[in-house]
């Protein structure tokens, strides 16, 4: 049977722990052929669509398709389970359907996005942003990744052609629903499954602190100017200021040159904050924003804040909600989620719901993040019995 | 006539700006080949020490030698002249001396000392240290670059074998006198050379803060144990203490995994904190220590101090000092310097001084490091003086 098992050794990361898979990397195209190989084995008919996310067909492609299916990038030093779970529970509920004699009476398919984390290029969801246009091409294909390549120029050597990549209206006017299944990222479920009502809005934004380069040693304290005083500051000001509910985390910042013997030159830091609305984000942003100016001026430093990502408040289909609810049983329950997925994307713009599988621990994007057996097993019932209900 | 612009291309960073050339890297083993062919060029005996250090003999090695050099390795992102200034010059000086005809009456001798910065293995002046004995071989094979290749693995890749590494008795007693000539590093001379009277006492020490890795949208600020925190706290206290004429810098700073969604599993940060004395330097050490200690509590964080290296206060050979100035020019300035070198290393076993050529910015460890070609100019002049007084 297919299985997480399968993929356990692709990608594993020895220095951080966990998994390292990003978008077009050699491990990540590894397994996006594990995926078409186990799609083809099932008689399914694969194709990439032009934006570099892979399609896998039970029916002929058509309107009022049910779609399915996750991710299998991680975050750097990720878990097994954000991603891949919803992948492999989609083979699985199509093998369970099979197995139960089903044959849906509408199209449906599984697909997997490219570059859902960011992790090499940055900004999240890509694939699911490129198919709804809510990046442009030219925009995407000139992201770049710590070593300098683009995100164009790695979709062409995977074989994507950067000039047709966009939006896919065919693709999103055949959709009549997408579901996806997911690890769940708090401690927000005390049963196996439950459903998502509406994701944070959120966004990324990298500040990079500018000061004078120089030597640790030979430099007196007072002819400084160093960029990582401010940015230090920026940490603890992004803490003070995530109150009520709000999250704010730099979880990565990278000073240059980078050497213990040097004060940097510049430091780039970026932050990740998520709220209930749209303007709560953005006011946390502002008041991060502006203490960061402070810290910079006092050093005699300068400071520039880009946006990198920027999503609103997502509310799932109401609808398709109740609909799957009432295949599932009434006492499932709904919660909203801190965490962005490809589904928050493609909720503008198509039915959109979310099944989540109980995380005990709430880690995620950790090497320690897992879901038990049991409730995985539960996850590939109650997406089959979903795809049924919406495909008879 | 050999000169820096040289080896100008070599080695250029094009992300960080400036040079990355670090010990038994392609860059650093292309412009060791450099020197051995200009060596050659000038019928020095060239062989490298059991160490990775070169040697270039002008006369039969033997007693009572002098030697001049420096090293051409970089810090990450670093200027142009810091270590290869030194190593140009001494070839210039010996053009000097041999164009006005003199032949010393002592074996004289240029010597490249390898991983000076400590850019890749992270312990500083790492050739000298061994040839000195001031690091067991055992102890600097095992020191690990960011690939996680072992200087034991690079030096062996080089050519050298790690178990013939370590204290080199029979270069130590052959020595006369070292003199290196660099760059100064600070703004501390207003004529173009000055002499060296000490160095700080200096040391490198890793803080490794653990926390709880986990998701940056789905993680509760209340459920947070994010090492980024006391990390941050340590940046200011570094600087907090840093007070009459102490340095305390953290230039370089890794959360692991490094996502930007992601709250970090562990960050380490690197302190480098020098001044006059031992005493002081240990004091701020200990009152950053401290302050990191209640920092990493109060998030529900650990954190490890682990010393990457230590030297205590430099003091130059004052006879050979004045020897020197009675050539040079009792005008001559003496200056204390912040920076460490291979001399500094070298001193507790022979006589040794240090030339310092003007740094019109004080910018050292940067791309903009800089110095006048008359200023470098009156190095050479400068140092052929020297060597002629200390050789006839």
């Amino acid at each position: 049977m297919t299985d997480l098992a399968d993929i356990a050794d692709v990608g594993r990361d020895p220095r951080r722990g966990g998994y390292s898979r990003h978008g077009f990397d050699p491990v990540e195209r590894e397994l996006r052929e594990w995926f078409v190989e186990e799609a083809e084995r099932r008689d399914l008919d694969v194709y990439p669509d032009r934006n570099g996310n892979i399609w896998a067909w039970w029916g002929e492609p058509g309107r009022d398709a049910v779609i399915t299916g996750s991710h299998l990038d991680s975050v750097p030093g990720g878990g097994a389970f954000d991603g891949p779970l919803g992948v492999v529970s989609a083979l699985q509920a199509v093998d369970l359907l099979r197995a139960q004699g089903f044959r849906p009476s509408k199209p449906l398919a599984i697909v997997v996005f490219v570059e859902e984390e960011g992790g090499r290029f940055g900004v999240a969801c890509l694939g699911s942003r490129l198919m709804t246009g809510a990046i442009t091409p030219e925009a995407a294909c000139k992201l770049v990744d710590a070593e300098g390549i683009t995100f164009g120029e790695a979709a062409h050597a995977a074989g994507f052609d950067p000039l047709r990549m966009g939006r896919d209206d065919r693709a999103l006017t055949s959709i009549g629903a997408f579901v996806e299944l997911h690890v769940e990222q708090g401690r927000g479920l005390d049963v196996p499954i439950g459903l998502a009502s509406s994701i944070l809005a959120h966004g990324r934004w990298r500040y990079t602190f500018t000061g004078e380069g120089n030597h640790a040693g030979a430099t007196l304290i007072e002819d400084r100017r160093d960029p990582m005083l401010p940015a230090a500051q920026m940490v603890l000001a992004a803490r003070r200021t995530a109150t009520h509910g709000a999250r704010a985390t730099v979880g990565r910042l990278v000073p240059n040159p980078g050497g213990t013997n040097v004060i940097a030159s510049s430091v780039d830091v970026w932050l990740d904050a998520r709220a209930d609305d749209e303007q709560r984000t953005r006011e946390v942003v502002e008041r991060i924003t502006t203490a960061a100016r402070a810290a910079a001026a006092e050093e005699g430093c300068s400071v520039r804040v880009t946006e990198e990502s920027w999503g609103g408040t997502v509310f799932f289909d109401p609808s398709l909600i109740s609909h799957i609810r009432s295949a599932l049983g009434e006492n499932t329950p709904t919660l909203p989620t801190g965490a962005g997925h490809d589904a928050g994307i493609l909720a503008a713009h198509v039915p959109t719901a979310m099944l989540f599988v109980r995380n005990p621990t709430g880690i995620s994007h950790a090497p320690e993040e897992f879901a038990e057996a049991d409730d995985c097993a539960a996850g590939v019932v109650a997406l089959a019995t979903t795809l049924e209900h919406l495909t008879r």
